[in-house]
């Protein structure tokens, strides 16, 4: 496995795989790797010829009052679950390389990131949009992959892909969750004993609310209710946002349309979960 | 020549041409072609083995305020010069394929769109910094041209081009003048002959400003006031700005620097003219 720190290089690495045919697959992540990444990266190293892997803590994605330096860091571990899943190279650029001083470009994507975590973080999908165009015109993928736990960001991601004509196809694969239920997060390991056992209440919320819509409710507003009372029973928890909204346009919905996304985030003790299911009324 | 209409197959044109290593020469306008269009097509056809054509009239570079409708429209004449210059392929995208309804990014650079014309035009630069980006996504080229005359699009296109890790060459072609020295413009079809007899003021100025630095002035403020003086002579001309900038930043300078730029606008009549000059000291 090849690590590439300099971007020119990775650029041109890219360069010399594309020129051969190889088919690039390409994982973008900020580290503290869990098996949410690995089955990422399992997917691009069934679908493409090579796998690029990069970590990358983005500081532009973070906004003034949440805390870059606590972001978790774990090289040798992310290092390591790379090598085991076949990674051909890991891309680790450094901040000042993908912004010099003189750098002043954004790129936003309007209507979709108005809500949920666009308002809950000001600016930081324009940091996630930024630096994911970036990367895609540094290492060229054929396919990039992305996991569907942070929902709205693979929405943004498509969009905006879809928007500027990037040649890359956006590959979204399903959240990967522990055995009772709760998505795999880096910000898990922030959790106290008691605070996991309660955490579960975000997937016990999201079934809640599958189950209404599969058994016929119509409105919003109930199935809404019924995971909003489910969660108030907790007394760790803190709901932040909760949501049925449409899949793709992610506005809310009145009436169940068939196909619907619920969105919610919570807040465990002092650690902020999001969680999400797609569902399709039968 | 070829004519291309669809974004899927300029992509795939494209895409055939780099797997053949032909590097491709772009040229994106937005119609209303003349020989300052003509020395790119040129530069382009000399640099490069397959040269692109863009004749697009960007919507979203235009304010509420700006007449859209009233930018000239002379295809045939446009598919005639581009012939003539052994374009390979003249790419004509309609806009709903450019911008259809769900359409919601934006490509920004934020200070160096913040003084001239991104004051006198609001959101311009967010128009061309977008179909630029979605451009060179589409057509891919190894180098893209473009003219001198509009100064502060050249320095925006290629800042963002660098931030955004393009891979695009992004080339600056001195501007094409008449024989007065008016730099060529789709715009100086709509002067008067007075009035076309009054727009050689802007170039008189520049010279007037360069020769005052080669001569060893080291005011900015100086070198304005007697270009100012120089334009305001001419009954039929009024200014919008006119400055001594940093070349790179657009940064007002108060002392010569050394090698610095001469930027104006300046109405003749009902026209709004653009023309600069990069000077350096001897």
């Amino acid at each position: 496995m090849k690590t590439i720190r300099a971007v020119t290089a990775m650029s041109a690495w890219s360069r010399t795989m594309r020129r051969d045919g190889v088919r690039i697959g390409f994982v973008p992540t900020m580290g503290a790797l869990h098996d949410g990444h690995r089955a990422l990266i399992r997917a691009a190293r069934l679908a493409c010829d090579a796998v690029v892997v990069s970590i990358f803590v983005n500081p532009l994605q973070f906004g003034p009052k949440e805390d870059l330096a606590r972001y978790p860091r774990t090289f040798a571990e992310d290092f390591r679950l790379c090598e085991q899943e076949g990674t051909d190279t890991v891309f680790v650029p450094r901040a000042p390389a993908l912004y010099p001083p003189a750098f002043e470009t954004t790129v936003s994507v309007q209507r979709l990131t108005r809500r949920f975590e666009g308002c809950a973080r000001p600016g930081h999908f324009e940091g996630v949009t930024t630096v994911v165009t970036k990367l895609l015109n540094i290492v060229h993928p054929d396919q990039a992959f992305f996991g569907q736990k942070d929902y709205q960001q693979a929405a943004v991601v498509t969009r905006m892909v879809a928007d500027l004509n990037l040649e890359t196809k956006i590959v979204i694969r399903p959240t990967v969750r522990e055995s009772d239920g709760l998505a795999l997060s880096s910000r898990n390991r922030f959790l106290s004993p008691d605070e996991r056992a309660a955490a579960t209440v975000l997937y016990r919320a999201l079934s809640a609310g599958r189950d209404l819509i599969r058994a016929g409710e119509h409105s919003a507003k109930t199935v809404e209710a019924a995971m909003t009372r489910l969660i108030r029973a907790e007394p760790l928890a803190r709901i932040e946002y909760l949501s049925v909204a449409h899949p793709t346009t992610l506005e809310d919905v009145q009436r169940v349309q068939g196909r619907d996304v619920l969105l919610l985030t919570v807040w465990i003790g002092q650690t902020r979960l999001l969680d999400n299911m797609v569902v399709n009324a039968r």
